[in-house]
């Protein structure tokens, strides 16, 4: 694949060699001599005999061989033209690193443009611009001018650190480091004009030695490769974690009135990042916290915690934190309260969580009692150990032994939270996963097995295709809207539009429970509040009445008459909102949740990706506020779940055509039995 | 104050002396000596004649004068004897460090009892039983066995530690004694017998040492003593933070159908310490994190933060972090603007977050440059630095100089975010709080700002006196209740008890929009789940069909009649509900939010203790989900507060009194204009 040539390149040229090994052109060249790069280095600089050491070349041409990969380390002014000769001397790969241009304006975009160009046309790959540049430690390319790696120095491991900023991918490299663990790859990738954090994600996750990938992205333009990554990853049994910043902003942005709207940006990044199994970091902290947990091959099944100290504040405060993230403080098998009973002293807790108690002091061995009980219990699949008073008369060696023991025997996951670094020193020399407090350890272990479990479900599958941004839009009025819905099943009131008095009151006749009036404009979307709507009208004077009245207020208002909108009054029930709209990068997103006025001062809803199942819905519906309404309250029977499926997918089905850009059903009026659309509005391409 | 003696005895004896300094014995021995304990140490102990180098004494009686304090680190057997002894002698005050008392069953909750007798009757104050023991670096008087101070040396400084939890009072002590801060009080209380944490507390907030208070609390059966301690805090500037665990079982239990059991004690607990100005930590974490900030004497006025950073990735990750904690990413002010526009290069941010971008490597100055005009700005309460990326070419000690001369100039709250170890200590070293990532340093911020903000909230004041709980409570109907709720000035319904179709077809005719129906038996709480209550009666014919419907239904369930409660039908509005109980401990409490199927399936309710006004009314309903709903939606008028209000107040009068134990008014029909109370049921005395 093409990206390899920027990950082990047979040759690599440097653009603006310097001979100082603490400037940008000096930086990689001094990282690769001293990192076991194995390759060829040409320094490039036309004033110069020799760089670092190494024969340096007036340009291009004067290299014995057409390098691989290039570092273009030259000023903004001249990267677009050495670009140009680098593709037409047939480099496969360049880095550059001049920053100015789409973050500084009009012509830096049109440059990038131009970059995309050159690419394009000739296969050479470009990362950048204002890239910090690409470290691959395992083969030594360090085409990055990082002062990180001499702060923190590198050692081949297992995790990847791909990121658009430079901060970013060496800010997680080097918490990482500081904590022991090694880091294999770390890029940054800058504006991505060609390249993009997802491409090249694709790509490093292939990497065998890659088991874990952190990303940090600022935009997600091409979710098409963040997709195919996702993909690899998931074959190969690599978790990815991905911390998509600017969550704030987006998701405040445009709080208008219909669902297009509701299914802010971000919402749809958390969809599709779910969808394809990927965990959402949400800081700095979440990209690094669990890493220790990922590297164990571990494989939870779920997410039932035992925990184990020597402390009952220690169990009744893991207890709380294993609440607060989402853990289930299971009980013990009866067989293994039994077991421990026995081996523990009676004033000692044998519920989980098990309180060893201050015996420990006088019983060395209890963990290595208490534990193969709890890893032979079928109702545990995690583990914490909370030693938060530990020292002079504590074997620590052998509870880390006890424990080792115990994840060798079981395989089931298990972290220690524990305040006094001798302590987690001990565990951390037996491979454990060590944190400070119960609150990190839990947090940590939920991420673990939240993300593992993400995984697992992954619905994956291609990005559908991006559609073109068309040029105008117009909005269809709501008989029109209410058709297209019932058009894809989803159950409408009988309706028609009455130009007379006299065929409202013949409608009438049909409707033993009456009927609406209301009037049928795309140009006023919020009926109700102008007076427009008249329900409950069950006798011919009152439809004669509420006829005439509307006519003469559409007047006033200005708009032309053609008709008004009658339907049958429907029984009362829960209002809903089904909506959706094709996203530029992501196409069809479909909302679902509570609606009336609750949707935009009280907002209760999620998004889906199509396709969905069924399943997907209703579990949707479940992690919703109203969620128990679906399982019924008060002993009764629930809404159902399967007609709000039926509204979503019929919504899905409207948007994939790729004509129709937004749809808002609103209320689906949804009872035990049924859902109806009681008033829809789609907007169409002009 | 009697308990100065614990903290400050100008003697102490040791009952069970040990020579063996790591025996419990023993170590409160070898700490007095080795921590600079002036007073006098009188081992006692039959079958010795010295220990430790000290003269050792048989008994208390061979003593050369009766000690202030005593430690009782014999057997359990032995503990009420030697108490027995140390108050008649005339001991101020003893520490039980024995365990298997209460925490172990019947015959360990009457020793306590008898404890509690000997301190009642001789004015000895007794800690314990099952006390890791109290210490004070200040005096030296350390009688605690905790092996934690030989792991973690201590130091006299600022931080108070008292826990009932041995583990729980030196885990915050090694974690702030790892990070170098002083603690001057580590206190575990142990069983809480006699002296209570909350009494300790009120106590040791009165050291002029003490700037902050950390406190461990599984019970919380003293709150008296917290409100003192927390009013003398407030008046000496001490905060205190309490981290009380058992959250999640206390705050799952008891989800019954009224709100008395909606009124959970967790939520009592988060009102009564919101109240006093007390910071609840939700795990241990919670309970130091932001230490370093409370030390500095800091008095932010606002949460209004400015970030400052090399790095555009973490301006944008402050950002998401900022939202993340409730604080407010301020704009600058306009002159602030520009001044630092004027300072920067044209390509970095002059905005908030300020990016000074990479330009920082030829400038080192640039901080100082800034820093002063985010000081000087009226609409920034509070500064983060972020330096993601250091090391070679970044002059980060001057950058740490330019912020403490911030600190010198604005006093504003300043934290660092950098994940480089020798970049964190380079401020450290100037004073500034330091912390690895953006998310943490900016979650330190968020709580030390709305810890202040809650301190100057405070309303504090006196615990309501407890009420003895009565042997009986009964239940009483429909329209007694009401008539209760009335007499309170709530409004109710026009209603009647009519006890013959004729006197409830003659109630029809005062109620031109119609009547309800209803069954009105105290045996009968979920009517309408028995179809006892009809709405929308319009015509004496229906009023006469309903009547006879629910009489024979109440003969079908055997409940006697005594005539069916007719009330005038009440104009549409939002269903909410307002009720309350008298909390055994607290006094009482109450609670307003959603009300109708809400209440069970979907709650959105929140606790007020009273007295309350109208203010903080609002404010409570303004933080619920429903709060929207009293601004008004899509322009209209919202929900009047002034009629919750009302309500709640007729509740908290009905709860002061003594004799009702819990009210419920569900609903509470809300209205732009005032509220009604439709259905009330109140619990009283037998």
């Amino acid at each position: 694949m093409s990206l390899s040539f920027l990950l082990n390149p047979t040759s690599v040229a440097i653009f603006g060699a310097s001979q100082n090994p603490e400037k940008i052109g000096g930086r990689p060249i001094r990282f690769m001599k001293e990192m076991g790069y194995s390759g060829r280095i040409y320094p490039i600089n036309p004033v110069r005999e020799s760089v670092q050491d190494l024969p340096c070349y007036p340009d291009l041409d004067a290299l014995p061989e057409v390098p691989q990969a290039a570092i273009i380390a030259v000023a903004k002014e001249r990267v677009l033209e050495t670009l140009h000769r680098c593709a037409e001397r047939g480099v496969k790969a360049c880095v550059v690193m001049a920053s100015g241009f789409g973050e500084a304006g009009e012509d830096g975009r049109q440059a990038e443009e131009e970059m995309r160009a050159i690419a394009a046309s000739s296969g050479m790959r470009i990362v950048g611009p204002n890239s910090q540049g690409l470290a691959d430690f395992n083969t030594g390319a360090i085409l990055s001018f990082s002062t990180m790696f001499i702060e923190e120095p590198p050692e081949a491991g297992p995790v990847a650190c791909i990121s658009q900023s430079g901060a970013m991918s060496v800010v997680p490299y080097g918490l990482l480091r500081q904590r022991g663990i090694g880091v294999g790859h770390c890029h940054a990738t800058g504006n991505d004009a060609d390249v993009s954090v997802s491409e090249l994600a694709a790509e490093v996750v292939l990497d065998p030695k890659v088991k874990l990938c952190i990303l940090y992205l600022e935009t997600l333009q091409d979710p098409a490769n963040l997709a195919l990554a996702a993909e690899r990853a998931r074959v190969r049994g690599v978790p990815i974690i991905a911390l998509k910043s600017g969550r704030s902003p987006d998701g405040q942005r445009a709080a208008a009135s219909h669902t297009g709207a509701i299914a802010t940006e971000d919402r749809v990044i958390d969809a599709f990042l779910e969808r394809h199994g990927i965990w959402r970091a949400d800081g700095t902290e979440a990209m690094v916290q669990a890493a220790e947990l990922y590297l164990q091959g571990w494989n939870p099944t779920g997410k039932r915690i035992a925990v184990v100290s020597n402390s009952g504040a220690t169990c009744v405060l893991s207890a709380d934190a294993a609440e607060r993230y989402g853990l289930d403080l299971a009980p013990l098998a009866p067989q293994t309260e039994e077991a421990i009973r026995d081996v523990l002293p009676d004033f000692a807790a044998s519920q989980n969580p098990i309180d060893i108690t201050a015996a420990l002091l006088t019983d060395s061995g209890l963990f290595g009692k208490v534990l193969p009980k709890v890893g032979a219990d079928p109702n545990i699949d995690i583990l914490m150990i909370g030693i938060p008073v530990s020292g002079k008369g504590y074997d620590f060696e052998r509870f880390a032994q006890d424990t080792a023991d115990f994840v060798q025997a079981f395989g089931k996951p298990v972290v220690l939270a524990a305040p006094q670094r001798f302590v987690r020193e001990a565990f951390a020399r037996k491979g454990i996963p060590t944190f400070e407090t119960e609150d990190g350890a839990i947090r940590a272990l939920a991420q673990f097995v939240d993300h593992i479990a993400l995984i697992r479900n992954a619905i994956g599958g291609p990005v559908r295709p991006v559609v073109e941004a068309g040029n105008g839009r117009t909005t269809l009025d709501e008989f029109a809207s209410l058709a297209q819905v019932a058009g894809k099943g989803v159950r409408v009131p009988q309706q028609k539009i009455c130009t007379t008095v006299e065929e409202a009151q013949n409608f009438l006749t049909g409707c033993p429970d009456g009927i609406v009036l209301k009037a049928n404009s795309p140009q006023i979307p919020h009926k109700s509040e102008h007076g427009l709507v008249r329900v409950g009208l069950r006798t011919p004077e009152e439809v004669a009445r509420h006829f005439s009245e509307i006519e003469a207020k559409l007047e006033e208002m200005d708009v032309a008459f053609e008709g008004v909108l009658s339907a049958e009054m429907l029984s009362s029930g829960h209002e809903l909102v089904v909506g959706g709209h094709l996203d530029p990068v992501f196409g069809p997103v479909v909302v679902v949740g509570d609606g009336g006025i609750a949707v935009e001062a009280m907002p209760d809803n999620c998004l889906l990706m199509p396709p969905f199942t069924q399943q997907d819905v209703a579990a949707a519906l479940s992690r919703l506020r109203i969620g128990p309404l679906f399982d019924g309250v008060r002993g009764g029977k629930g809404l159902c779940a399967e007609a709000v499926f039926e509204a979503a997918r019929g919504v899905a089905e409207l948007l994939s055509a790729g004509n129709v850009l937004a749809v808002d059903i609103n209320p689906l009026i949804t009872t035990t039995d049924g859902a109806t659309a009681a008033d829809a509005l789609l907007e169409v391409r002009a």
